[in-house]
């Protein structure tokens, strides 16, 4: 496939509203020109420019293909939801193709290249996901839950498989604090609030879930328990998946009420089924998760350690020792020196460590004091506050950067996984170095990687990557990268996900996750769960 | 059915070697004979002669039911297990006739009520058990994994269901420290293991499971994992199903591997499915669970709060803002005044609250200083260490003190749920109130209940029951009883079990906690898993 992702961006695909200015810094623009001598950047519309330009906007206007939905299936949606919630549109159907990754950003720079649904289903409750559940069912549709559309791996993508027609269903209309229990901490949220609308929602009554994702703006609470989110601030408040006390989720085969106490002895934990099920199974339609008072003090702070190693070592230490810190990111050697964390605006020897706390004034700051005269005595150097500062500023900043870096004619994506301390440094290795090889020298490929979501056991590895991007084939160059380091975790004995979830792109590495015997016991669960097969098509299941 | 239970229990069957002096102070014999006027006391032996005596003797002597395992069977499991590993004699089959339940100390009572296994199977390892799934299922015969016996709700009684015979399983043979990941702080740890087999092996290493219930001394780490077992230090360290990392299974479909890093996306968490799969599944075979170093430090007080509400409304604040402890259990004004949770040897007025910490010296006592300036701001009042102390020594004790007390010609059980913060006084109310409701003014039942596992969203609520035996049904007189305190706790919200697991006097209620829907759900995994029926028939789903 040429290189036409010169082209730029579909704005109803896009992350978020297009910024005013640039948020790649000039100083990064540089060092990626310098670095990556992109061969397409001279064909390339500069960022500033793609909300402007009649050529562009002409391919974004281009008739979208026909929808395949059939009448009687368009008339029977209409009958369960109201005509008005099934949309057809062609920028609302737009608004619902694909997700976020770098694959998916290519594809929103050629409409044609692009899989729309046939319609948009705007459910307001669950009395009406069932039925729309029972007319696709009737009439062989393929339903694709749709949040926030800010999946990184293909789990929004409208796909239909060997059915007729495929919907998206937004569950935008679900968006309710269904209750407060302010005596044991739990709030019940339906799943089709974002982040910021469920801690607004929480906040006028002083409390905060406060999951915090890089999604954080767009994605939905019925997305963070269907792909088992993790926030920034997960090392000291938990994944999303440990902080679901109870759900609720409409599947074809009935509605599942799961989870009744805190802690249970009766029988499996069902409710570990549908979080992490993607849509699979059924819409995970209200969640109730524990919330916490909103934190009188936060504390942010930058530290340079020597190297990645010794960084590793001391978050070990503070993750199975304590004082656990409720953010800890370490950067290596090459994401340091890039200023990935900072925004280009940092860099210079060694790793940079950030370490946070949240919570009450007395507790964070002994905590604070404790984990500074730790990190102090192992020889770590203080940067105080403005390091971090530089960081959460730019924290949500970087899934909309890539639409610029893309204009630059580079490659750019992110990967990530999760090992035992023990491996860590083995997983760290051996992932970078199959991304290397497999993007070949002369594209320059830059791998940088921080650790972040410390757990007793183990903790996270986030990579990025850039690259000089292949005119002549950047789609297959980006999907031999990505094989090829899915390939390295598997091997490493990592896992090949740790929060971006399975989707369509890592389908094919789930049996080296949970064995054969795990992925035939996940197909059961589908056929009884979703006996006509219409649940996300293709996804978590390949 | 008469009071034929006045007869002494098999010490075959017994929950440890009967110990040289009874357990039961004198005290709370008095206590106990005062409160209950026993009817049927006069014709008890005590419990000092229940070794002795040629009538008790010639009772357990009984011949038992014939094998009705057929020859081919049992050729084809001494093919794959060795012929000296499958047992037939009668010895060995009475020990592996039910588990500890008060119903199953009555049966023991009663050799020819008691249901025997045709045959105990004790593979050495993950083939072997593959292998004698296969004859199993061949052949029609059921099986029932067994480790240390102490199931209390029915999970390890031998029934064959449709099947044409039943053996145990028994997996004292895996009994290894596969692997010691010091880094990562794991340890794999094979399913026949007893909890202190498995901290000598750790403690040699300078670490410990730390995992401490009720069952501790017989218990095994497959039952932990299969039941989801709870511990006293649980509240700070954790459930035991929270411990797991990893685990391997092996079930009629296949050997399932299963957790592969400490946080994960990739799809549901399929290790959910087999923590607290009761055998019914397939048999846990090893365990990789989180560690500890050996604490430095421990301290353990006991304190005197005004009220059950008081001491609850302290317990959440610590388990919500902490500092948590790692030990925490507060009696109720009942538990309190009976001296249960010392032993008998204390009472009063208000309620007992005991607190505890372990790990590093400096932790322990930071951790205590905090809630004794917590607790005493507070109102409540410092018993010291002696009232935890007195609990400690006795900790173990309570299952075995049931013989004595069932010599006494008393009913006395237990049973346990969790909620809510918000629901926990309600569901103490409630469960109690059918208790006593149940059993009847004319049976004088005391119930005790004490509160421990503290989670931040709420908390379990273990119940000690004593009333007059029903000398004409005691059976049907606890029957009643616990289908009362489980209707109670299903009506009001709270789980049917905290800790104990479903086994087979729960499944009925299988239903009320997950659903009709959550019940199809485990069915089709049992359907997928063991297509035979073969794994633990009536335990789990009914």
């Amino acid at each position: 496939m040429a290189d036409d992702f010169a082209l730029p961006a579909d704005p109803a695909s896009a992350w978020a509203a297009a910024p005013a200015t640039p948020l790649v810094s000039e100083q990064m623009r540089a060092l990626v020109t310098q670095i990556f001598e992109p061969t397409a950047t001279a064909t390339h519309p500069r960022s500033e420019d793609r909300h402007s330009g009649l050529a562009q906007q002409a391919q974004i206007d281009a008739p979208p293909p026909a929808s395949a939905l059939c009448s009687a299936a368009h008339a029977a949606f209409a009958a369960a939801l109201g005509p008005e919630h099934v949309r057809t549109d062609a920028s609302t159907r737009a608004a619902h193709a694909n997700g976020m990754s770098y694959l998916d950003l290519l594809r929103h720079r050629l409409p044609a290249a692009r899989a729309l649904p046939d319609a948009v289903l705007e459910p307001a409750d669950e009395g009406q996901i069932a039925a729309l559940l029972a007319v696709a069912a009737e009439h062989a549709v393929a339903v694709v839950p749709f949040g926030g559309g800010t999946s990184v791996v293909g789990g929004v993508t409208p796909a239909k498989g060997e059915l007729r027609a495929v919907v998206a269903l937004d569950l935008a209309r679900l968006d309710r604090l269904v209750e407060l229990d302010e005596v044991s901490r739990t709030a019940t949220l339906q799943a089709g609030l974002t982040g910021p609308a469920a801690d607004a929602l929480l906040a006028a009554h002083g409390f905060t879930l406060g999951h915090v994702p890089q999604s954080f703006e767009r994605a939905t609470i019925g997305g963070y328990a269907a792909t088992r989110s993790a926030g920034q601030l997960s090392t000291g408040w938990g994944r999303f998946d440990a902080l679901v006390e109870r759900l609720r989720a409409v599947t074809p085969a009935g509605t599942l009420v799961l989870g009744r106490a805190p802690g249970t002895a009766a029988g499996p934990d069902l409710k570990q089924l549908l979080l992490g099920s993607e849509g699979a199974f059924g819409v995970i339609t209200e969640v109730t998760v524990r919330v916490r008072p909103l934190p009188q003090a936060r504390r942010h702070e930058g530290w340079r350690v020597e190297s990645f190693a010794a960084g590793a070592a001391l978050l070990r230490r503070l993750a199975q020792d304590g004082p656990r810190p409720d953010l800890a990111r370490l950067s290596d050697e090459t994401e340091t020196a890039m200023g990935f964390a900072t925004g280009g605006e940092q860099g210079g020897e060694g790793c940079l460590l950030l370490v946070g706390w949240e919570g009450g004034e007395a507790d964070v700051n002994g905590r604070a004091l404790a984990t500074a005269a730790l990190l102090q005595a192992a020889g770590a150097h203080p940067l105080g506050e403005p390091a971090a500062a530089s960081w959460r500023s730019g924290r949500f900043r970087a899934p909309r950067m890539r639409d610029e870096l893309i204009d630059l004619g580079v490659a750019v994506e992110t990967l990530e996984t999760a090992a035992s301390w023990r491996d860590l440094e083995r997983v760290h290795a051996a992932v970078g170095e199959a991304l290397r090889d497999a993007l070949g020298e002369q594209m320059r490929p830059v791998v940088a990687c921080h650790v972040s979501h410390l757990y007793a056991a183990g903790a996270s590895l986030y990579f990025s990557v850039i690259a000089r991007r292949d005119p002549a084939d950047p789609v297959g160059q980006w999907q031999r990268a990505k094989h090829a380091a899915t390939d390295a975790m598997a091997a490493a004995g990592a896992t090949i996900t740790h929060h971006h979830a399975v989707g369509a792109d890592h389908a094919p590495w789930l049996a080296a996750e949970v064995g054969e015997e795990g992925v035939a016991l996940l197909r059961a669960v589908k056929a009884q769960l979703d006996p006509a097969g219409i649940m996300n098509p293709g996804k978590l299941l390949a």
